[in-house]
């Protein structure tokens, strides 16, 4: 292309400090480094853990970034030593990284890579490296990948090759949400046939992990959230029964155990609260009851009785879906081209990267699933 | 026997209240009833558990009561419908019975049992139901077992018929700690072959714990206890290194961390201590790490931040050792007449009945491993 070895003049929504609006502004993109790869982002979603960054997170040290990391592009152009991308190429960014040789990489138990910016950096939650500029300030790349902007850059161990026909506005959304909840049920809990299973949180994550547990063939799986209107989503992806807990005075997991003679086999935190967490494993079968914790927060300790453990309970955590990132990201492309994974409904927005800040406001008061942000024509 | 169908006056070392030594007393032991077993205690062990029951856990319901709860004896009598043992037999009481019908014992993944006295009175750790009468009143039976009495009776599901040729003040052992230290690296870990291992608290578990993880083939066990005396009993039971985190400014996840290039494999919590419990998830490796709670204590909350979770971190526990009781019992009296497990290294002292509350003394103040105390002549 005409711009392989120059410096991209594009939009970005710059993220200058904490609990502030996002600002449009120019920002030059560098070329890609040796092993990089220069991206066209063509669609992102807007994903909880942007807000949580910008609002919850308190990483002062994080800022000026560019936010985004659940996005969909295509290939600009690549430096020295890419040999397996080319430009064209359809292209999901990845916010951890496989290089295929590090010790976590090498073993089937864990999705970790050693490269990754999250290996070092995750209090700050920003990749130290950056390709971006702006008014001559060295903007920072968001969990390493920065999505809301025109053009990013990316090391080839960060950057999944999808299928040429992929629908970018669509599979945007596995590279983050939905990977993380479908893969936490599949994966990290790895639900069972036949099992009870119960999801607190019915955002993006929630109601993936309410269709993961469908799919891996859970015979009952308890929608947990105080926001009614998720309900309906969540019956859409497969929730056979529905909690609010506002409307119980007794603890939710005394509820569910009602509700399951005893507790589920399999509870999903996707909230990211350290009492939901609490609620999640509590509500567990003892004997054999695993509960996942799959929402963030980092601000707060969790904490439970030992004796939940000690009866037999399994408290275990997930990132990413327990997904090798590069591996596996093709392969739910295909998923979800072959109709196994439902990606349409989880999108009740479309904006334009002009709007991103009336997309974080939808998503703080919980009136949307996904808003997808038109970045860049195809 | 003359004493069949008779109540059986005898010793027994009885818990009048919380916080004060235990008084020989005499009681009446009635016959068993429907499904039980009479059994004349030979020796019993003085686990912390016993301790836990009458200083730490402030369970003013569960008294009076007779502790005791690692003991191994001789069937005096059986009652109607029990048929698999007999008089004469050796039997070692089990805290958690295993009654082979209910959803726990016919799931693989579990030793809970449902119709144990832990079921419901956990909270009060004695068993609603009792034989034992003192001077007119209803003494309990601590844990369903009650050992520190020269006579016992058990519902036939918590009894374990062992070999006629076991070593009853040995084998007795096997009755709590042994099998808990030991099944916990075993079962609950399933610490594999070439793993690195830590194990916190060199009490009768933790040096379990520490043979367990030998036997499963641990290449590195890591040894912490801040009293250096019990290092000598770990080189013996397996522990190839040693860390007193006394001796260290730093946290011990630290320093277990740049011993092993980043946490150990697999962490066992021999202690019962939540801030030990922290320390263990910590010390694991991100991505696979296992830590398990071994260490009973309901006092308090375990906490931890959730990137320990989501960083790949399992917390288990364990509860006797994840053995399903009446069937593994005999086999682990097999494997310790094999020489496969190891129970004289762990015998420190010998005494009588009447002199439990000199076990107690010494075991509070750490300066033995396991008393053994002879109940009934064989």
């Amino acid at each position: 292309m005409a711009t392989a070895g120059k410096v991209i003049k594009c939009r970005a929504a710059v993220a200058w400090k904490p609990n502030a609006p996002l600002v449009m502004e120019e920002i030059e993109v560098a070329p890609p480094q040796k092993h990089e790869i220069r991206i066209k982002v063509i669609a992102t979603g807007v994903c909880h853990t942007d807000l949580y960054h910008l609002f919850e997170g308190k990483h002062e040290e994080g800022f000026p970034a560019v936010l985004g990391h659940e996005g969909a592009g295509i290939v600009e152009s690549v430096g020295q030593g890419v040999t397996e991308i080319k430009p064209g190429d359809k292209v999901i960014p990845l916010f951890i990284s496989q290089c295929g040789d590090c010790v976590f990489c090498k073993c089937p138990k864990t999705n970790l890579c050693e490269e990754s910016w999250a290996s070092v950096r995750y209090g700050v939650m920003s990749a130290e490296e950056s390709r971006f500029t702006c008014r001559g300030q060295k903007i920072l790349q968001f969990m390493g990948t920065s999505t809301f902007s025109e053009y990013t850059v990316l090391n080839q161990i960060a950057v999944a090759k999808i299928a040429d026909d992929a629908r970018l506005d669509r599979v945007c959304l596995l590279g983050c949400g939905i990977a993380t909840g479908y893969g936490a049920a599949i994966n990290t809990a790895a639900v069972t046939p036949g099992s009870v299973c119960a999801v607190f949180g019915l955002g993006a994550v929630g109601l993936a992990a309410v269709m993961g547990c469908r799919n891996a063939g859970a015979s009952r799986i308890i929608a947990v959230d105080i926001n009614e209107e998720k309900f309906a989503k969540a019956r859409a992806l497969g929730a056979t029964e529905f909690v609010n807990p506002k409307k119980h005075s007794k603890p939710i997991s005394e509820v569910l155990a009602e509700m399951t003679k005893g507790g589920v086999d399999f509870s999903l935190e996707c909230v990211g609260s350290v009492a939901v967490m609490r609620s999640a494993l509590e509500s567990c079968a003892r004997g054999w009851g695993v509960s996942v914790v799959v929402g963030w927060t980092d601000v707060a300790d969790f904490s439970a009785r030992p004796i939940q453990l000690i009866a037999g309970k399994t408290w275990k955590g997930s990132l990413f879906g327990g997904y090798k990132s590069k591996d596996s990201v093709p392969k739910l492309v295909l998923d979800y081209k072959a109709g196994k994974i439902n990606l349409d409904e989880f999108v009740t927005h479309n904006m334009t990267l002009a709007k991103v800040n009336d997309a974080i406001e939808l998503m703080k008061t919980g009136a949307c699933i996904r808003t997808i942000l038109s970045v860049c024509p195809e």
